[in-house]
């Protein structure tokens, strides 16, 4: 394949200088750049062919970048980073030093607002808006944002929000009747209603079909009809959620078709009200294996484009905490499982089907998510979250206000703790540890292999009260001593006695193994304090730990709030008084590279850990 | 005035065997009762006087404790604390020892649900109500929520889940017309708009009036009204946005009318699908001064019930950072300010008058609030959220994720940090400093007395980058050194050198330096390190306090993410081998109590800092 269009492409007034019957050629081509480019570094496949007619129509209609473009999560910002001057660069996108997965305002100009996380986009326009309207900037701001996103709360706050701002405000619902998963809730529902509705708004070659049976309950259609100028028409029934929270309601129009979008686009942009233009689109359009089967295509890793087989298919984490939550839950009724939006994700589909009743896909609604499962939790039934750490950051208040503080024994299974890779600083899951550090009475376990997390999530369950938490790594297991044979999860010492300890947790452990390795051909001997359980740690670790002389802490976690400030305090109130040093992660965030590479990077590998030492 | 009817309620069935003629007379006592003991204790006052029949009515309808009622944010629960076995405590609420002012499952089978913190109660209602589903448990569960509560995005994550749920599960809105101040947001104007709508249900003696003009969109009116048993009727326009979202809307209702309220409360009670019942109440009702002015009285401290006027009323912290704002803003047009409904509070209300344009109350949205702030931060103003420490735990994701990652320089107005007093432990303001320490590159300033706020928010506006904090505590200013000029907002060594040294910041600086009064009445010499700047802690500061034997740092926030712990490195990397204690909050919640005892119980007071040096 060539890309003889996008070639041309240098920024957003090379899209505008195309002819109309080239655009068709720009996003075959885009589409196949995609599947390239994400079948080689992995990425947000589904959602960037979904959007790939709607980019290019913005890009057309809108100026880039006077006008802000806020994508929602951002994940399916690609199109546009392509179309914004970066497509000489998107093939290194999500590798170290390379192009950001997600908009980054460090990229380019046309990159309005950072994301990463679900939805932001409305506040975040909405803040866009009034700063420009304040400062007297005429220009336009549109937030894109999925159906998915919308059942975040934060969505629903900035639309509560937008009502009030008057002018060349713009909200882009790109409804592909799926978030991550299938959707859930009320207003997926909702949407599908409107899709449904016999009124559904036609655009077909400037043709208006607009059917009759609109209920109109003010001014009769005709004169509504005369007031449009445009050749879209905003329908005025006031019946949908969005006119009654103070926006017009433009839609549906199908994304995929051009013509419609860019007569949909040009309308909004003279609404005299902040508008909402609901689209429809198809999750992976153009590439089958995404097409059939989206939730799969989310975000992948790299895959053979011809078959649609993912390269790498090994073991990983969440299959084993998924595995295990099923075979607890076939011998215990009470067992319950909470996602928000990451069915897939976190390994729940099994669990889901096996356990219709017991299961609970709440949508992006972290915040929900833990209140309504410590509801379950104070009312006989034994839930577990299953949660990325970087979305466990929306649920503090609810960890601390609506689970701990009432002692309701809530699990969360926190995936994707530790450094994650390619989708770099906005999905880290750095902050979990010091999050539940901060919260009172809370017992934290952080396994290192597979059957510690099958047997830290049995111990969370059945052994403990309260906020529990077992938290594992994006990912498969590291290597293993030497005669391993199963985890602890509480704490082990591995190695002599010396005058060196180790100290560390998770999956830092196996680096540890081998920076003891490397330290032995060196001629010296140093033990590891592998610590399973981080909180509360066992004061007999402590009484064991305190004897040695040089006490090395290495965390893969934020410093404030760190394990290893915990331990100090037990150490010291015990009569520690050798060195202690801690590495961690002080004060930055960690950009998108390979994990090992990120590692290296924060001092955290094998080899890093050895020199600090050595 | 006596309680005749009130001193014979011992528990939910007595209410529900009083003749109906006697309601009216214990809906009198217990406003008398609430304006008698939030007079002397403080307290909400506004809202428990809005929900006295709608308390009744639910006491004569539901079964507590099998029946569940979650009280939204919980600062109206006083009546339902007096109907079911609290009445004879009732006079110790807020106090020491006391019932909380919040509900408690602790207190009472009757409290369902701890809360404090706004918009949760459809969630934690929802996980209440599945889990009964699950263990076969048929008795109702039943949300009360708030108009202003619905302003936060929680609430929708509730309802957009709540359609889901089909039986035994109600949520009752409360709408008083006004959250804590005007209410604001599209939601609002959406309530206003059905409670004028003309075919409002009428509800009078047990007769319908509902009028002809109901555009029903599916089946007949008239089938409609065959189908209800009950004398109210669900009016089945499918146009709420309720009713959008799975749930069968009914109302609105005069919550001020017993008989309406149970006939209401009645009909929903047979409803087949999850029911919404929308009343319509009077914050303040029954007292002139709360009336008139409910959200000064919305939570007040101890006022003249004759004239009511506060019976102290002395200059604040939220005074005069709100008073130094407007001082700001009239030089700079750039300056805006957000509130999360907290006006009022935290003392913006001349801001809103002054400077209308660049204000902003968002509604109970902390976490749009600060996503918002940071778009008006990237497109060249100066904002400033104003937030209560407690509800600022609402926007940690946001604070990393749109904030802080792509360096917005928004500057947080942390009111209430620290011991907040009567309010409890859901008000603590101990998490936030935690919070900001595990964020990179944020500003944290925490001064002690009022010149200090000003120089501090000044600082943090102009001398600052990214994320900056001036966090401040609940009430007044503590006692000045001898001689005290002006406070410095980075560090200061207050005292001999010698070989003891405190360090502290904030409000307890006051208590150290009665402390180091009283150690040196005791013949011995401490110096203090206060800090004001506690994120980053000034190298210099740490040189020069590196040369004492022992440190006592005295802290009031969380133990873990502590300034403390912040310190201890920054003394360890520069060689200090002394010996270093920390006090702060570990790991427990702290009640409800006047701030001083509850510093004496931390051993944060004078008293205890002098003891653990002494």
């Amino acid at each position: 394949m060539s890309y003889e269009i996008l070639e041309t492409i240098k920024s957003p007034a090379d899209v505008k200088a195309l002819k109309e019957e080239q655009l068709e050629q720009l996003c075959s081509e885009i589409r196949e750049k995609l599947i390239d480019i994400v079948s080689v570094n992995g990425g947000h496949l589904s959602s960037n062919l979904g959007v790939v007619e709607l980019t290019v129509a913005m890009h057309r209609v809108f100026d880039c970048p006077s006008d802000s473009i806020v994508f929602d999560v951002g994940h399916q910002s690609y199109t546009h980073k392509m179309l914004t001057g970066r497509y000489k660069e998107i093939g290194t996108i999500r590798c170290e030093g390379g192009l950001s997965g997600f908009p980054k305002r460090s990229e380019s100009s046309c990159d309005a607002f950072n994301a990463g996380h679900a939805s932001t986009s409305i506040s975040a326009a909405l803040g866009i808006a009034k700063a420009k309207q304040l400062t007297g900037d005429p220009s336009y701001t549109i937030a894109v944002i999925g159906d998915g996103s919308l059942t975040g709360g934060m969505a629903y706050e900035g639309l509560n929000n937008a009502g009030q701002h008057k002018k060349n405000f713009i909200i882009i619902l790109n409804d592909n009747r799926m978030s991550i998963s299938k959707n859930v809730g009320a207003m997926a529902r909702y949407l599908g209603s409107i899709r449904m509705q016999p009124w559904y708004l036609r655009l077909k070659s400037g043709t208006e079909r607009v059917l009759s049976r609109i209920p109109l309950l003010g001014r009769p259609i005709s004169s509504v009809l005369k007031r449009s100028k445009s050749k879209v028409k905003h329908v005025l029934y006031r019946h949908t959620i969005f006119d009654k929270l103070g926006l017009s309601y433009y839609g549906p129009v199908d994304g995929h078709n051009m013509q419609e979008l860019i007569t949909a686009l040009n309308a909004v942009k003279r609404s005299k009200d902040p508008a909402l233009l609901h689209i429809v689109t198809k999750k992976g359009k153009g590439y089958k294996y995404a097409e059939d089967d989206s939730a799969s295509y989310h975000g992948v890793g790299a895959f053979d484009i011809d078959t649609g087989e993912p390269i790498s298919s090994k073991e990983n984490f969440s299959a084993v905490f998924g595995h295990k939550l099923c075979e607890l839950a076939a011998n215990d009724e009470r067992i319950c499982a909470v996602t928000a939006a990451m069915r897939t994700g976190t390994g729940l589909v099994d669990f889901s089907k096996l356990y219709k009743d017991r299961f609970f896909d709440v949508g992006i609604a972290e915040e929900h998510a833990v209140t309504f499962a410590s509801g379950l939790a104070l009312n006989g039934l034994l839930p577990v979250f299953a949660v990325y750490s970087t979305f466990l950051q929306r649920g503090y208040d609810q960890m601390i206000h609506d689970a701990s503080m009432q002692n309701a024994h809530l699990v969360l299974a926190i995936d994707r703790a530790g450094v994650v890779g390619e989708d770099g600083e906005t999905h880290q899951g750095l902050f979990d540890v010091s999050m539940l550090n901060s919260i009172p009475d809370v017992t934290v376990y952080s396994p290192c292999y597979f059957d510690g997390v099958e047997n830290a999530l049995t111990a969370a369950l059945y052994d403990t009260k309260g906020l529990a938490a077992v938290r594992y790594p994006r990912g498969g297991e590291g290597e293993k001593p030497d005669g391993y044979t199963r985890e602890n999860i509480n704490f082990e010492f591995i190695g002599d006695r010396g005058d060196t300890l180790i100290v560390t947790y998770g999956r830092l452990f196996s680096e540890a193994l081998k920076a003891q390795r490397l330290l032995r051909e060196q001629g010296r001997d140093v033990c590891i304090l592998k610590l399973c359980r981080i909180k509360p740690i066992d004061p007999k670790a402590v009484d064991e730990a305190k004897a040695y002389r040089n006490i090395f802490f290495f965390e893969e976690g934020m410093r404030s709030g760190s394990v290893a400030d915990m331990l100090r305090d037990q150490f010291e109130e015990n009569g520690f008084d050798g060195h202690y040093h801690v590495r961690a992660v002080d004060n930055i965030y960690v950009q998108h590279a390979a994990v090992q590479s990120s590692l290296k990077a924060l001092g955290l590998d094998a080899q890093s850990m050895a020199a600090a030492i050595g």
